[in-house]
């Protein structure tokens, strides 16, 4: 799935991602009443709503981008009939041709996440016949849980050329409570330090086997670990194992893009939460691949905000968001240089 | 929350979970033979087995536990119909006056996890009316995001009465590779270690005011910390904010218990996992209160296995998942003294 994300991005010319996060109060008000007046002020509502937002959207910027990533709790938030609208949202943008990435940030002991992997990504058996319950082509994963949280996923990966982005340092103000603290990483994993991970007081006799990281680089180094599976490399030396790095940390990306060679960096964080243009050369590599940014609020949310607002209005909410991608394009071919 | 779960702890004398976790391979075959001839072999027909099942399961123990688990993954890799039975799954357990905890995992940036703390635990506004998606009564969050991704659950907990279990020290075999790491510790959060965090080549310098520890006591410290609002603290001085420790890991087990006091933990890892009832004496405090122990496939997979298989068998998977309730209510008040 690597191999066709890069050609679409390619192709488009645009390393852009449209988050499909609808929240009700970025959805027209004529499009809500519709779905009212047919549904009830119901779940069923809420997610017909929702759904017929996304379809304008997609409509309006299917040819110009090469992914799309629908966040779940959006729609989870709606219950089942939500998750209903989750499920269609994700056939109907692959139906237009589009990468979608399950926003799902799923990860459990191993049977567990075997469970999702298969849920979102794979297909699972029922007597004689198999279904693929919500068929993403990518997907999250939150790696609190170390490899045996990951491993389903890769197998899936494998098995059915899917792809996943593993979470390393996420775009919010708090990642860094956990995420950014120090580490004492031995130098070698026999040497004198593997005491020193069970005694802690013996650090002082070490001290030279020891150096010291932020827990976001040995999860990077772990995900560079996962990608290094040559059943999971692509023609163009990028694995199925990518991360997600917030676009609000470019020294951190930096360090990051580095660490994890062959993984696509998933970049979230770019437009509302802070991040800009000029923050996401580091993710990249110098052939201008390596990276994928997304925007959710920024584009789909585009006709609530200026410039868009007055030119567009809640009528043209589709063209406001086309115009906003377009926007994004050229902010970071300018960028990128 | 906590209030009600520690008062059906006491009335059942039972600190008990059972997790929902419902495998194909341990549903018996009339079940799912049934399902299917009504169904099909569809998502739908594994869904009504699913469901089928569980209801036997909570029938016969309904009156000896005060919580079931169940494990969404295992509905949602049947994609939509999966999930409408856990909804019907999570109604049933609460109607027979059980306390459902929603073994979810979710945990987010900041506005996205408010979505999935409303979708399970609180209630979504629709233009006039008020749904209650899932209604889980508790649920298990993933911290990796920090504050941010926690802070939308402690919300709806103080405003709906209803309470969380934050993954802390997992029972997985690979829970180490991150949650083990030794992380330097400013003493002071002003101290000179806050220079050392910012460069870590100035350790020796500073090395007086940092102490070493696993990232697991690090999150349980931000555990504590969020547990202490007064606003989430019940009347017999424990928090709706509780902690997820696996029953593999006694050691760190007694060492987070101290840790956070006012936590509640739930305890995975019994049974088939590994943990036995002599692990489980360190998280529980002095008075008999403190942890609630999960078992999934040792209740309800009991007729697949021995002792039960030959005494039950799958026409009687229920009573053999209450017989295996009583063993392990025993195993744990003598394990407890």
């Amino acid at each position: 799935m690597i191999d066709r994300l890069i050609e679409k991005i390619q192709k488009t010319e645009a390393p852009i991602v449209v988050g499909l996060d609808p929240q009700m109060n970025f959805i027209p008000d004529r499009i809500q009443e519709k779905a009212f007046r047919e549904f009830g002020e119901t779940l069923e509502g809420a997610a017909e709503a929702v759904w017929q937002f996304n379809k304008g959207i997609v409509d309006a910027v299917c040819d110009l981008v090469p992914a799309v990533k629908p966040q779940i709790a959006m729609y989870e938030q709606f219950g089942v009939p939500g998750l209903a609208a989750f499920q269609k949202t994700v056939a109907y943008c692959r139906q237009k041709g589009l990468i979608v990435i399950g926003d799902i940030k799923r990860g459990d002991i191993g049977s567990t996440s075997a469970a999702y992997a298969v849920g979102h990504l794979g297909k699972i058996r029922i007597g004689e016949k198999e279904y693929a319950p919500f068929e993403e082509d990518m997907a999250t994963v939150n790696p609190y849980l170390g490899t045996d949280g990951v491993k389903p996923f890769l197998k899936v990966c494998a098995e059915q050329d899917k792809g996943i982005f593993v979470l390393v340092k996420t775009s919010n103000p708090s990642s860094g409570e956990f995420q950014d603290r120090y580490i004492a990483v031995p130098e070698a994993e026999d040497g004198p330090a593997s005491i020193f991970l069970k005694d802690p007081a013996g650090l002082s006799e070490i001290m030279d086997n020891v150096h010291f990281r932020p827990l976001y680089e040995v999860v990077g180094e772990k995900v560079a670990e996962w990608a290094a599976e040559p059943s999971l490399t692509g023609k163009y030396g990028y694995s199925e194992v990518g991360a997600v790095v917030g676009a609000t940390y470019p020294e951190m990306g930096a360090v990051l893009r580095k660490i994890m060679p062959r993984s696509y960096i998933l970049v979230p964080g770019y437009g509302a939460q802070g991040g800009t243009g000029k923050d996401l050369t580091a993710f990249f590599n110098e052939d201008g691949l390596g990276a994928i940014v997304n925007s959710s609020r920024g584009i789909i949310a585009a006709w609530t905000k200026e410039p868009y607002a007055e030119k567009y209005g809640a009528d043209h909410y589709a063209d406001a968001a086309r115009a906003a991608v377009l926007d994004m394009k050229e902010d970071i071919r300018q960028a990128l240089g």
